[in-house]
């Protein structure tokens, strides 16, 4: 795409689906590749993922996870020793069954996730209560094959950090899959500007092997919800399984309590769904790898000049700013290019500004334009202020969507209906008993999402069988 | 290991092969893994490898680099487009034959390097000058499936970045390669402390469809030599197999000229065997995870804060420093742990060290004691220098080695006595004819290392078949 042509997407509102796939692909955040259900990964989409890393990484060094490195392959024997996490994973396995030209005695499955291998590890490494908590995390790639495929929400390959901890006792561990749901909670509504409902799973949707499944849900616009993160607490299901045993101080053995807990490059994909317009991606300003683009109107010394030095004046305040000054390129075809790829905040630089000491600003999330007055060098300060602004009106646009699109629901027709229209969040009374649960879903596609955390039993009956219920579950249809 | 008793390592000069698994298993740098040939990097080794990626990751992207993302598996079809490419890399391949419970139609290669599957997205991305140069990078895993192995140095799977460029001329080309072959040797140097010789191997060392590959090389304390990186000019071998074409500013079509470039976790195998001795691992300061070990030689509330008092301090400077105050290990165990993980520094600290103002500092590298005085908050800035002193003289010590076992070698006798000997570095005239590359190998175990860069024309003759040649190469043993 080299001409002055502007890049065309669908609208939003016209079909969400193709509006999706169309911003992806002309953002360059990713592209189809050649390997069914794997997909590339672009600069402008890795470099979001960085920004991802580089937070969550810090988080997770302050409370005491190291990073650590497992192979990719694990032995078919592995993922056999704990019974849910066989059956769970087993239909979605990539199998190597040759290699250095010949057939394995083994074949080894590429990983759909590394409990199995790792805890092999921690039942050499684990001797005694003074090797507890074990803290680890791994930044890594996982292989679940799928047979639909989405960029970004759902694809064979994706790229996650899976941490990995074992405790002393079952608190210990409970308390350490609250404490990472808290910073997958932080994370999500403060760096992507997109409100998380967090609560339990049900039995039939939790984790293959876990105890318990902490779950992060977000509603996209379409009125589908998206999991942006999960923290388990797997009991002592695998510590049994893998014999991962510890002395405690009066010397006895004991097993080890453990959770696991991912965040993946699927939260991009909410990203883009949640805040994105007909223009393109609308970048939070936290998450943005370029937060402010200048764009010189006309090009002469005088303006290559000032803008030089307001990008220098804006890093200096630790902002990411860039200046586009192509010249085989139109001003009209630059401002296109630039909303379509969410940039926050433009800054346009001509004659007029100079002169006046007033810059015009364009602000993305509302397509608005601005003027800010350039005086006494506090622009660094009123571009950081403008910044933080956007970051907080963004969630607070999505916080409302959500509250607006979050109905308590006593009546299964009720639930029908709302599931057919415009679907949203369903608060709804549920027996726990599976079959109901998967005759809801047959009928209407909503699935129970969590438990929501601060939830107090009620007395009620269940929405589908009329039995007795105490619980009001999150129902929706899920990506 | 949660007892009292230190941890054994066998002599390095005793059995310095057996010496180098004892280290990495005792530090817990890393571990064997239950898949054959692959191997767990823990946190010790992990934490060194963060150092590498930040390191070169910031040079990669001061050049304009950018990081991307692309599929771990490649349909076997791309891997036959180049020629050489596909003959070099297939007896190393791991397949996968099954996925989601059925046969795959196409087998997948798990990747061993990305050319191919980056250069058909290259194809279609690039249509005119204006996309030029094409600079990215991805920090992945790779699989090669490998009959021997060897921890860090040789495993079936190991992890890297790989970086791959397209450009609009053949030089544009050759500059970036040694643009990046520099990048790798003041890292190599000035991280790592190990001097490495620069220069371009012989054809039948070359990497699989590259025109030019370029490598440094380091010689280890028993005489081998480890490839410390490698950056090659693929030419427009690529470019043709995938048609990688671009209008140039006279709307005529070329086809790109490209490089790739790797660094691995091989080099953290270079790193323990170049400087670590008999007590275990001998970090240079700067790849350093923990510089300064801070240890109470009793434990009261005086020396507790004057510990936590120092760390603060240390900190301030950017220093990278710990305290090890754990009540259940003896004072004797932990200086033997600390010098076994090869921590630069020690500071010792006690009620002597506190009445007198003298602080005692041991010197991993020499295995001394120092004592440094604490005097107008001065430690800080006496700590940085002995930091950087450390550096130094580790790497001129290897310098000191490298230059002592290298030999300019006229005759094969000779040649032979000392690849039967001490080994080390022969530079010789060789006619560049692959069967007396071959032959010597074959004979001597002593392969072509590079063509240095500087090297200069001679006239001679063949050190194996005695015809006329005009290159003195560099010969060694390689692991």
């Amino acid at each position: 795409m080299t001409g002055f042509q502007k890049k065309q997407i669908v609208k939003k509102s016209v079909d969400s689906d193709r509006w999706y796939t169309d911003v992806i692909l002309k953002s360059e955040m990713a592209d189809y590749s050649p390997v069914k259900g794997c997909m590339i990964i672009r600069p402008n989409g890795y470099a979001v993922w960085e920004i991802i890393q580089n937070y969550l990484d810090k988080k997770f060094k302050e409370i005491g996870v190291q990073n650590a490195y497992f192979p990719l392959f694990i032995p078919n024997s592995f993922l056999k020793k704990e019974k849910e996490h066989v059956e769970g994973f087993s239909p979605q396995m990539a199998v190597v069954t040759i290699a250095g030209g010949e057939k394995l005695a083994e074949p080894l499955v590429v990983r759909p996730t590394s409990e199995t291998i790792m805890y092999d590890s921690y039942s050499r490494w684990i001797e005694s209560w003074r090797d507890l908590p074990l803290l680890l995390n791994i930044w890594n790639n996982v292989v679940r094959w799928e047979k639909r495929t989405y960029l970004f929400l759902r694809t064979t390959e994706f790229l996650w950090q899976e941490g990995h901890t074992a405790h002393a006792t079952f608190e210990d561990a409970d308390n350490f899959a609250r404490k990472i749901l808290e910073i997958y909670r932080v994370f999500d509504e403060e760096l992507l500007a997109i409100p998380v409902v967090i609560g339990r799973k049900s039995q039939s949707e939790k984790f293959p092997g876990a105890a318990i499944t902490y779950s992060l849900e977000s509603l996209m616009p379409d009125g589908k919800v998206i999991q942006m993160g999960t923290s388990h607490h797997l009991g002592d299901n695998f510590a049994r399984a893998f014999n991962i045993q510890y002395l405690d101080k009066k010397g006895e053995r004991q097993y080890v309590w453990q959770t696991s807990w991912a965040e993946t490059t699927r939260v991009i994909g909410a990203l883009i769904m949640a805040h994105g317009d007909d223009q393109g991606l609308v970048l939070p300003p936290r998450i943005a790898p370029v937060q402010v683009i200048i764009i010189p109107i006309s090009q002469n010394s005088a303006i290559a000049r000032f803008c030089d030095q307001l990008k220098t004046e804006l890093e200096e305040v630790g902002i990411r700013v860039k200046i586009d000054d192509r010249e085989e390129k139109t001003v009209g075809w630059k401002f296109n290019e630039w909303e379509l790829k969410g940039v926050p905040v433009r800054i346009e630089v001509g004659e007029k500004e100079i002169k006046s000491g007033e810059l015009t600003v364009f602000r993305r999330d509302k397509n608005e334009k601005l003027n800010i007055k350039n005086e006494n060098r506090h622009l660094p300060d009123k571009i950081i202020k403008l910044l933080d602004e956007i970051q907080k009106e963004m969630f607070l646009k999505q916080k409302k969507f959500t509250e607006e699109n979050t109905h308590t629901v006593n009546s299964y027709e009720e639930f029908k209906k709302i599931m057919s229209t415009t679907r949203g969040f369903i608060k709804a009374m549920w027996c726990e008993d599976a079959l109901c649960e998967k005759k809801i879903k047959d009928e209407t596609k909503a699935s129970t999402r969590v438990l929501p955390l601060e939830t107090k039993d009620e007395k009620g009956k269940c929405i589908y069988c009329g039995k007795q219920a105490i619980h009001r579950w999150l129902f929706a249809q899920a990506y």
